[in-house]
């Protein structure tokens, strides 16, 4: 039996969306395992009343060189928990598509699914007048090119490295805050290292050596607290981190290198040591910036020690409930603008090649889509990428941004590899969730990670075992998106955060001898494995069946992937052939030897 | 049984939104009759820690005055064919939420329905960590008040009246075309009958003691057809119509009665007498305008006889496959500039209320957002109207329309008490469905029609029963969102549509004798009861259940309505009381005489 209640489809959505131009994505949701097969029923409106019903002729030709109703067969992208989700493709040769979706039940069920009703088909007078009832039928009106989202065609090339600066490399000493801590000191939520862009310049050879093509600095602007998320001055680097004199020499070097360069945008709140906020701090209400805060009463500090203020309750809309960073109010307009331009500068004038935005999704969607316009229209290969941390579709549409950071995809690797929290079944549907919740276009432009600055380490959470770490790394390499290794993550770096903890930023270690140069050499033939195999980005993914609880297979274009989660040696029967696969091992097809990890 | 694979929720949808600055509304979709209750557990993210999960004290104060998550009931909203649609509303604090939902099944299950997984939380300990595993929960990051819809006010109030300006009186015969045909005569695709702006105004005591207080006009600016819809000068009123001189005597004369202005705004597609395109046709590539237009190759004729274009190949794209009506190229900056033009000049310069956008989904979301920005801008209470037939919520997220023409809702009425088409049960599931398929704050402006110059006419579909015309009239007036009378529908004119015939555009008749006034009495009282019942346009229906076949019962505010669908005499029990209905007749509780009509 068919279980109405579980079909579902949204038109302009995830399920329906133009991949380009021409090219219209259609996705359709039914409960699990009961669909013989799923129809596609689409054609133009203008056209419908020529359309036939003689399967054969269907996508064929008449008079006008083309008719009404056209037949296609979707295929099963993919399986999550309780559905099968079923996807078709279709090129409308005048841009306009109404549609519904035509259901063959195990138990001989044919029905057809429109906007309206789900109805029984079976009948072939009843098929004939529903089919070509157009008012039950979904609607996608017209691809419009300029609504379609364009993501920069770079980013699926892209190995990215995330630099938390004041910790990677301190290359002018001379630079560093008065009460620098020597190197490799423990970090705390207020002490500094000495990292500078200078230093990254001195690293770039590294990088590069690695196979590094795309580097995302968390922020670098004139800030006070070591994590510079409290900005005091958007338009200068912050002078211990070299100064826009740095930066200016470090894009170049890595252009050079066909290294992209990606900032990290922090509109939503500002420092509350920026002049902007000094001056409301000091003329409240008359102040010129006065309404470019939410601020809830004036004087914004009330009188009294700030170790008395109720942190829930105080006069202005905060970051979280930091006090330290007052909220943005990008409805002002001259505060919008003036973001706006920050904007422009960087890309304009530095030429950077992204945006990363920061607690993107509490800023308001018209301040993005000005953003937008602001950004791509200066440079429409720069890379957009939104932090946000649940599903995100609202900010997908074409209208904001490219993509986003994959946390999902990171939640799922790291709970089944790492923490051993999901079962093979569930980790496997969190990833096909993962792909099946955006467009393709946005997939293929994700931005995908184990580890942030914002995280745990990878390592800590598998409790150190590297052979775990390794996994993980395989998997988020061998998936759509481009994958990001957080500085020290290829040399085996571990360190937990949370309670005040931030061992996830302790320093680069540059010692060799301290580094797992094991651990490294394996990154480095996954960056090189991930180049030579531009096809291991498409955006969809086939799990092959196999029995055993502790092994998935997959397969990225003509590759196939064998993973043993398991502390065991383990044998499982694969296309025919006996494979054996170590404990925390894995099968790379086509790979002469999968020891050369 | 719970059937999870019918559980669903978007953030940011029709299913969660900003209904005002405050408040958050949430909807949430379950087969049918499976659930005892559901419980939206929702609160701030950086304030969940401190949350408990004691049922009593969850909505109270800890010592910073507010805690974690809230338990919020939710009520069922409505009954669809398959699925139960659940609704609750919250009030973030600080305007951030993350939510789940707790559902309690008739067989004593609980489950928590998050966006990653549906977990069952009858055990108290994983109930206690799931309830505080954000990570699981969805997400309305922020209500931003640039973001959220907000819809004119006056909408509400408004008794919308449709004018084909052509068809409706004609005021000044020394300005009609030449070859115009004596007031009456039967409409044909290509004829005139006069009707001009003088005469609107010469009519508006007609309207306004019917109780009109809003005019939707078909387009009025230049154009060669009877329907003015291939523009020929987007700034000029057609001189048959009066030119600009009778429209600004006719917007002073409505807006001294109280009456609001709705304009049609035809800016998917130009008429091909237009300056701009004639330009094209002599220029070709060479036109200023040659990229106002999608051409696919120059000359946009070919050199052969217009009759034997193919209609389907032909070198432009057009609206539909009309070729004289160019679709223009609304990404071409200067042609985008040049209709927010035209949107600011009539707002502006003449004060009108209201833009409806014709063929509103075929055209760019990225010109709508412009557009909505100028319009807006000018003037906030602006209602911005989008002809849409399906469903539409990707045009209604604040940065585009203010509500649609609720063809949808049209289909269900005609459907049911015209056609006979929808049982009882399919047409309350279709009008539970035009509820939920929108935001509420959309629905408070949704604009409802029975028939319109794209039609057939009510009557018609009634086969000229007007008891039954009469109960759809009484259903729409009942219903949330202005109600529109399409000229001559208060008189009971008919007209059949389609193939040809445009027998829907027939002259207005004014001559009493002609004119039947007991249905226009009937209408009069509709409106005057609609005006003292704002209530009733309370965006939420609540059915009674009644077994009668034939008998629908609804409540509006505190209004009970009952509407017998038969033409027999039927006797129902209601609330304890034997209520007799006559054919076609029906109940409104609170009016002394339900013969009144």
């Amino acid at each position: 039996m068919i279980t109405k209640s579980a079909l579902a489809h949204l038109a302009k959505s995830a399920d329906s969306y133009a991949y380009d131009n021409e090219t219209l994505h259609i996705r359709f949701r039914t409960a699990k395992d009961e669909l013989e097969k799923v129809v596609l029923w689409i054609g133009d409106p203008y056209h419908w009343a020529e359309g036939g019903l003689d399967g054969g002729n269907l996508g064929g030709s008449d008079a006008h060189g083309w008719i009404g109703g056209n037949e296609i067969s979707m295929i099963l992208e993919g399986q999550s928990e309780y559905h099968d989700h079923w996807f078709a493709e279709f090129k409308p040769p005048k841009r306009r598509s109404r549609y519904g979706f035509i259901l063959y039940g195990k138990e001989n069920e044919k029905l057809l699914f429109g906007e309206k009703r789900c109805v029984d088909i079976k009948d072939p007078k009843t098929a004939e007048s529903e089919l070509s009832n157009l008012s039950n039928f979904f609607c996608f009106p017209y691809i419009n090119p300029k609504d379609v989202l364009k993501t920069p065609g770079w980013v699926k090339e892209t190995i990215w490295y995330q630099i938390f600066p004041e910790r990677f490399f301190n290359g002018r000493p001379d630079l560093s805050p008065k009460n620098v801590q020597p190197w490799g000191s423990k970090p705390t939520v207020d002490n500094f290292m000495g990292g500078d862009l200078w230093g990254v310049i001195k690293k770039l050879d590294y990088l590069q050596n690695l196979g590094i093509n795309g580097l995302y600095f968390c922020p670098i602007f004139t800030a006070n607290a070591n994590h510079k998320y409290d900005t005091v001055d958007y338009f200068n680097v912050d002078p211990h981190f070299g100064g826009n004199e740095a930066f200016h020499a470090l894009v170049k070097e890595a252009h050079r290198r066909g290294m992209k360069v990606m900032l990290d945008a922090v509109f939503n709140h500002i420092g509350d040591r920026s002049p902007l906020w000094l001056d409301v701090v000091k003329n409240g209400e008359n102040s010129r910036y006065a309404d470019w805060f939410w601020i809830n009463s004036f004087p914004v500090y009330p009188d009294r020690p700030k170790s008395e203020w109720d942190f829930w309750n105080f006069n202005y809309e905060t970051f979280g409930n930091v006090i330290e960073m007052p909220k943005l109010n990008t409805e002002n307009e001259e505060c919008r603008q003036y973001l706006l331009e920050v904007a422009r500068y960087w890309v304009e004038e530095f030429d950077i090649d992204g945006w990363r935005l920061d607690v993107a999704n509490e800023v308001d969607h018209e301040f993005w889509r000005d953003f937008r316009r602001v950004v791509k229209g200066i440079k429409p290969d720069c890379y957009i990428l939104g932090e946000i941390w649940h599903e995100g579709m609202a900010w997908l549409r074409g209208d904001q941004y490219d993509s986003l950071m994959n946390y999902p995809l990171t939640q799922a690797i790291t709970d089944y590899f790492a923490l051993d929290d999901y079962d093979k079944e569930t980790f496997m549907s969190a990833v096909t969730r993962s792909y099946l919740m955006y467009p393709k276009n946005v997939n293929e432009a994700m931005f995908n990670l184990l580890e942030s600055h914002d995280t745990t380490r990878l390592l800590s959470l598998c409790n150190g075992d590297k052979r775990k770490a390794r996994l993980a790394y395989l998997f988020m390499f061998t998936q759509v998106g481009s994958p990001c290794i957080y500085y020290g993550g290829e040399i085996g770096m571990d360190g937990r955060r949370g309670m005040g903890k931030e061992n996830n930023r302790k320093c680069m270690i540059w010692d060799e001898n301290e580094q797992d140069l094991n651990f490294k050499s394996f990154i480095h033939k996954l960056i090189f494995m991930r180049k030579s195999h531009p096809e291991w980005n498409v955006p969809e993914i086939h799990w092959y069946h196999l029995e055993h609880p502790n092994v998935i297979a997959y397969s990225r274009g003509n590759t196939d992937i064998l993973i043993n989660n398991s502390e065991q040696v383990v044998t499982v029967e694969f296309k025919g052939n006996e494979l054996q696969l170590s404990e925390y091992g894995f099968y790379i097809s086509g790979i002469k030897d999968n020891d050369m990890f």
